[in-house]
């Protein structure tokens, strides 16, 4: 083994610092290619954003879980591991909460605003919205025309500059809460058009059916990351935040708490937000690490309840709710058609996760079921059980969905998104121009850093054989165990 | 010793991380109440963003350096220290270019823009910044009663909803780039209003006489926090960048790269967007987490020729330049007045800074001094010497003047900047709510930060000696070096 350089237990081509989607599906990539990986993970599981849990006896979705027929990469993958889909379409009438009153609606039936003319003037603006987007080049938003002036407003700015009614207003706030994890006033105008372009139009974005949440995986969408990890077996680190990335002669040094590896290359996955987190030597200049500083995450914090069957089902309601009033403003059914028992799983979201965050955690579980109850009916109080996941809170996300991009991010620090720096390459969900925060948007980049790495570095780094004989045994433990479940 | 703590060299009442005004000023508050501090340094010299440079026989400012009549508490430190100040106004006429035109107007006389309505405007647009600020608490602005609205957008949507002329437009610009290093689409309306709140008016953020910029301090500014570690010998540890912070057993551990100390209380001191960069066990929540998410830092490379003499005084100039073309859209006379020598520096901000940060040194050297020829004649190509600091490449500063509130940072993490989280307390020029990014500010927070420490901890902490004996040798050797210069 190559020990030129001072420090380094360990050899390979390549380092993966991240065990979600993207650098999994990067490691295999590569591997396939030949090199050699080692894929450095800061929890004790695989999977990042995607995270699986049993509660009362069935598998809860804490994580990303959705997919849309237009997300060929994630569905490529989930086929070749093995991964089943099934359709998340339910029959059934969907809850409309309003100004207090209660309504419900046919899934082809029109929402039951309490002024009839807010629905039209949402489809207005979803569609001025997705017209609007036609200019943004998904690739290089910062290229648009009019750029400038796009990214120079909020989300908000836009909406307060059409005429909307007070129903329409609040189902605006709801579907941008619903996709972003925040208020229209935290996320650049090009920044929403730019994902707009980059995944079809923006109410694809929010219905369900032919949409980004039209199949769920069969054991939930951490498998997929499960099982990426059991492909490299004996090449995922657990337990092993990365604290600092040295590039010197040529090599990458990646120094993690529980093993320090040299490399040809990195590839680092965590979100934008927290690529600053990490020790860079030398330090990465103005430009990306002020994209570190400008794409603050989302907040989200996701909650179910677990019930012996799912009774909303009995009245003709298939768990979806839109509400004014929160906690959780948005439900759905989650429950897995093979088992018995019924999820409800809500959503708080933006300045409510904020907010909600911040008081004990019985409290918050009362208000979610008072929510679920004033929703579904009185038999929401009688759970099984509940599970919550602040995602503000993961202190290896600090926040989700993903990364939002703030006014002017884009026009000054987009480009950092992608481009390496030296040895170090970018990748996760936020970095791609297809389905960008999104799971498909994660193995897409994933596959993009792997291209990149393999060009660059063709015929430079010798490959070798991986060895982590001298990563602690902590680590083995845990990767023995398997990658699913949390300490 | 108490060794109570399984790690910990060193035990004092108080740690504060960083030896800028905030830092500084909290340990001199603290040891005057009795209290044994110990201050841990990232870099190699304290006072954070303010810095000193010998070039070329004299000495020159690369931060933070000016200060002016209602910044009472940096006046009076300074007094008391005996730096001294000196007026930083100057007879003579601006240089002005607008579209290519080069003119000049007296002190007393009108911007010549071409075209005459945009002076008007522009005063009419920061007076009614300065109005709109009137309803803004500047110690709690997510309180001011339509602060969802003014949160929700950017400066520059503020302005684009009056219409200005080209001519006011470029200016406006100019003097947000001016007081924020950002452009106007990076800031939160709120935020600027709450800063106008925090210092007076908008316009008196800009001129020279009796604002913000009236005096300057002989031997710069640098030398206040030179003085006040002068006065804490000993008790200042250099190169020893803040790791990790944990608290447990009601103590604090503070892990530096050349200590650790065990201690009843911690300042951090670092701006809000460094802030994520410590680790923290247990981990900061998700509302304080988000501000260092959600608050940038501006963009500033800050350049400066030294001359001869200030040959542009012979031709009856002050120095000052405002213009529409860069790099350097904004100068000044830096000269001091005991030296014959003549010092020009020029602002690169906002964009300009990130675009013209990646150029070569020499590239951005020439065109930095044909900006200065441009605006003061070719005499300004011939200089004894050239110095630059781009504040975004500090590792420890990432950017300046300051960090920069991001639409909606405020309502959803606004009091985060101040609220302690157990024995940790926050201080920096970004968390006053008087003089907010300002020396000013800074020194108000060590204030407030040391009254609160005091407040909480009295009675509490057994007071102790500071030994700083385990403190490497290194570090030992800097503080006997003094604190000024760079490694």
């Amino acid at each position: 083994m190559n020990r030129s350089l001072s420090r380094g237990d360990t050899a390979v081509d390549v380092v993966i610092v991240g065990a979600g989607l993207a650098g999994l599906t990067a490691a295999r990539e590569l591997e396939s290619a030949g090199a050699a990986v080692l894929v450095i993970e800061a929890q004790d599981r695989v999977g990042g954003r995607t995270m699986a849990r049993r509660v009362a006896g069935t598998t809860v979705e804490l994580g990303g879980q959705w997919i849309g027929p237009g997300q060929r990469r994630i569905g490529a993958l989930a086929r070749d591991l093995g991964v089943e889909t099934f359709p998340t379409h339910l029959p059934g009438r969907t809850v409309f909460c309003e100004g207090g009153r209660r309504s419900e609606y046919e899934e082809d039936g029109e929402i039951p605003f309490s002024d009839p003319a807010a629905l039209r003037e949402v489809e207005e603006a979803f569609g001025a919205l997705g017209k609007l987007a036609r200019g943004v080049p998904a690739d290089a938003p910062w290229r648009a025309k009019n750029a400038a002036e796009l990214d120079g407003q909020t989300l908000e700015t836009w909406k307060l500059g059409h005429e909307l009614s007070s129903g329409a207003r609040f189902y605006f706030d709801l579907a941008v809460e619903s996709l972003y994890a925040c208020e229209p006033r935290d996320v650049s105008l090009l920044g929403v058009l730019a994902d707009v372009a980059s995944s079809g139009s923006f109410e694809g974005l929010f219905e369900i059916e032919a949409s980004a949440e039209e199949y769920r995986f069969v054991g939930g969408a951490q498998e997929i990351s499960v099982r990426l990890a059991e492909g490299l077996e004996g090449r995922v680190v657990l337990d092993s935040p990365a604290r600092r990335i040295v590039q010197e002669g040529g090599a990458v040094l990646v120094e993690s708490v529980r093993a320090s590896v040299r490399a040809g290359a990195v590839i680092v996955t965590v979100p934008p937000a927290l690529r600053g987190r990490i020790e860079y030597v030398p330090a990465l200049g103005p430009r990306h690490d002020g994209l570190s500083q400008r794409m603050p995450m989302g907040a989200v914090i996701k909650c179910h309840a677990v019930y012996g069957t799912p009774f909303w089902r009995e009245t003709g309601l298939n768990g979806r709710a839109e509400s004014d009033t929160g906690p959780c403003k948005v439900t759905c059914d989650n429950s897995f058609p093979e088992d018995s028992v019924g999820v409800l799983t809500g959503f708080i979201l933006g300045s409510d996760a904020r907010e909600w965050g911040r008081r004990e955690r019985g409290e918050r579980e009362e208000a979610v079921l008072e929510c679920f109850a004033r929703y579904f009916g009185e038999k929401a109080l009688d759970t099984l059980g509940y599970a919550e996941t602040d995602w503000g809170a993961e202190v290896y996300s600090r926040g989700g969905y993903a990364g939002v991009p703030t006014p002017g991010m884009l026009l000054d620090h987009g480009p950092a998104l992608q481009e390496p720096v030296g040895r170090i390459y970018w990748a996760g969900a936020e970095t791609s121009s297809e389905w960008s925060g999104y799971m498909e948007g994660a193995v897409e980049s994933g596959e993009r850093a792997a291209r990149e790495v393999l060009s660059d570095l063709s015929g430079v780094v010798p490959r070798r054989e991986a060895p982590v004989s001298d990563v602690d045994d902590l680590s083995q433990r845990k990767l023995a165990q398997g990658y699913t479940h949390r300490g």
